[in-house]
């Protein structure tokens, strides 16, 4: 008998049908004697039809009556999932954001999690209720809602599986599990069992869009176990039939490669012939900060001529023009500013990697092999990235998920 | 300087251009120095589609959860029109029913308003703040979301405004008043500049859907000025376009009759030869009030054997069949049960009618002119009430609005 969270995403209770098999699901946890809350995301598009009417109104809005409009998408399914389960003959109670209540800071639109109190949730669920509880809100200090940033619902459901001490977090979604690499770009990719915190954190920011980073990093930290699973198939969370997301020390056979991450959202930017100087990197990317502009790979050559150096950086697709725009009103003494936003990041992701070398070199002679140039290079204890040409992302993916063998595991 | 309530209701908020039409009516108001609380519908059609989903689910829902999520319309509402009255330049804070709190009893569905906490709400007021107020919506003492029943919007501005003690509550709809018989019926009816309480409840419960009888109910209890007004046209409540309803003192010229009320909504049951004794009509209405079935004109002849009589009654058209199935479960002892759907009620309002005699007969009169046969009779103080002929009911409310002279008053 396990304590669960399980939340389902936008597209899990798209309507009242998904909204349904959703609670069927929950009704078996229940029948195998587990206790579980249910963090429910917005019904797909409600969300984006919510954002709508506040930017029809205004680009500029307030925070704290765009939380109020927003936040409703969830409390709506909320209501609906514990009716569905009540139908199913289950005790249900949904649990608002200010009901729980669910505190976070001032911050609207992107509130941090302050805390989350659990006696009466613990009180209920030892009574045999199931506590629905929408995702995405909580409430602020001033008696206000506030809603946690795009993607919160996985958020909310980690916090709260940290908060209640959960035995696991089920992340239902629209794909099975983490895999070696994106199976519509590698059909032999192969779904992974289990995966570290680190690689899921490096994985999800790279472009696997499974989990929100933010996420994983609370899961690391609190230790909670999470499970990336499909709703659109016959199984249940305590099934483990999807991948889980734990400790490095719980996966026996660690993999020096786990897998292939890919982001096509990528835009370079070169200053060619910069001052080679102290100070030029903090007059280029301290602006970057100020207009909130996130800058990825950075790389800076030796100066040739022992006078300037070119400067190249990574930006996202949606921030480039407001990225050149800085750079212009920052004035940096430079040659010329190119620009590019036909590339993209490929990069091997593997915790092995920590104790094993030449990983790198193995990436660098399998693109090499089938001539993909490599344009930017960076690295962390468990991943390299490289940046190349857009058209090339399939190819080298492919390649790479060949090079390291990855299909083949067992 | 004032302080006025403002409710905008469903067709006056359907989307972001007529929340911002609505919201240019307050800013109005705030430039001319009053102080101004909104209270908001949910836009047309969303509580439709939020009921939808809960039925979708299961016919016998737990009324809890089901006010969870229908209340989300009008928090929409409210968070965008404060976003649409910031975007003007007016302070504005939407206040959701527990963050008053608006404190109603645990009967959700069709909660009972206990008490409105004002103090919050008066110093914002009293800044130059306007508040926004999700109309329908209230919180019990569980913590837990009500909601007023259909058409509660209009009570949650009523009793917002007696808690108040405000000025005056504008209710503001599709139609720019009341008049002296449905316009589309009688071209040449009149739109009454003020009407009395106790005529508008008649009004109201006899067919003209202009405002809620409960929130006239209300409002003469606590003598709040209230005024239905259109919020399709360029005036604002301050021009007093629309028609006050007031304590009858404040109507200087008192017409005899106010106006022609009508209903298609009524079905009649005859009981043929009940018995004739005591206890009978309880029998009848006993199970019919246990039922929840609302039991309108009741008329019952005199026994012409002495032995038995006629009883008939009506019922609104939706509860015909289960009225029907009740007398059949209670086994009332007669020779016939039968009942008539196609029926209408014309009624004949005025609180002129105390003190003049004659009304009802010029009304009879007129009826029996035009060959229309009155099949029930009911009557109270200020009204006359009767049961026609479904087919003949424009007929006889153009007929009974000439012959009282409803079109000539100045």
């Amino acid at each position: 008998m396990a304590l669960i969270v399980t939340k389902f995403g936008g597209t899990s209770v798209a309507d009242v049908a998904r909204i349904e098999n959703a609670a069927d699901k929950v009704l078996r946890e229940t029948k195998a004697g587990h206790k579980v809350v249910v963090v429910v995301s917005a019904m797909s598009g409600m969300t984006n039809q919510l954002i709508g009417y506040c930017e029809a109104i205004s680009n500029i809005y307030d925070l704290r009556e765009y939380d109020a409009v927003v936040s409703s998408g969830e409390q709506i399914t909320a209501g609906l999932m514990a009716l569905a389960l009540q139908k199913r003959g289950v005790m249900a109670r949904s649990w608002l954001g200010w009901q729980i209540p669910f505190r976070t800071d001032n911050t609207h639109g992107r509130a941090r999690i302050e805390g989350i109190e659990t006696a009466e949730l613990h009180k209920r669920l030892d009574e045999g209720e199931v506590a629905v509880v929408p995702g995405f809100q909580g409430v602020t200090s001033r008696n206000r809602i506030s809603t946690l940033g795009r993607g919160g619902s996985d958020t909310s459901a980690v916090a709260l599986a940290a908060a209640l001490k959960a035995d696991r977090c089920d992340i239902y979604t629209d794909v099975n599990g983490v895999y070696t690499a994106d199976p519509r770009i590698v059909p032999q990719a192969r779904k992974l069992n289990k995966i570290s915190y680190e690689e899921m954190m490096e994985m999800a920011s790279l472009g696997a869009k499974v989990l929100q980073t933010r996420s994983v990093e609370i899961s690391m930290r609190h230790g909670v176990a999470l499970q990336v699973l499909s709703s659109f198939d016959d199984h249940i969370g305590s099934d483990l039939p999807g991948t889980l997301v734990v400790n490095e020390e719980e996966i026996m056979e660690q993999e020096v490669v786990s897998g292939i991450a890919h982001s096509r959202d990528e835009a370079k930017i070169t200053l060619l012939r910069v001052k080679d100087q102290p100070g030029v990197a903090a007059q280029v990317f301290t602006p970057m900060a100020e207009a909130a502009i996130n800058v990825d790979m950075i790389v800076q050559n030796i100066a040739a001529d022992g006078q300037t150096t070119d400067m190249t950086f990574t930006v996202g697709k949606a921030d480039l023009a407001r990225a050149l725009e800085t750079l212009e009103k920052a004035a940096i003494e430079c040659a010329e500013i190119r620009c590019d936003s036909n590339v993209a990041k490929v990069s091997v992701v593997g915790i092995g990697m920590k104790s094993h070398s030449g990983v790198a070199n193995k990436m660098f002679s399998a693109l090499a092999a089938k001539g993909i140039n490599i344009q930017v290079i960076s690295t962390s204890e468990i991943k390299v990235s490289v940046l190349i040409q857009e058209e090339y992302v399939e190819l080298a993916v492919r390649a790479l998920h060949a090079a390291y063998g990855l299909a083949d595991v067992a």
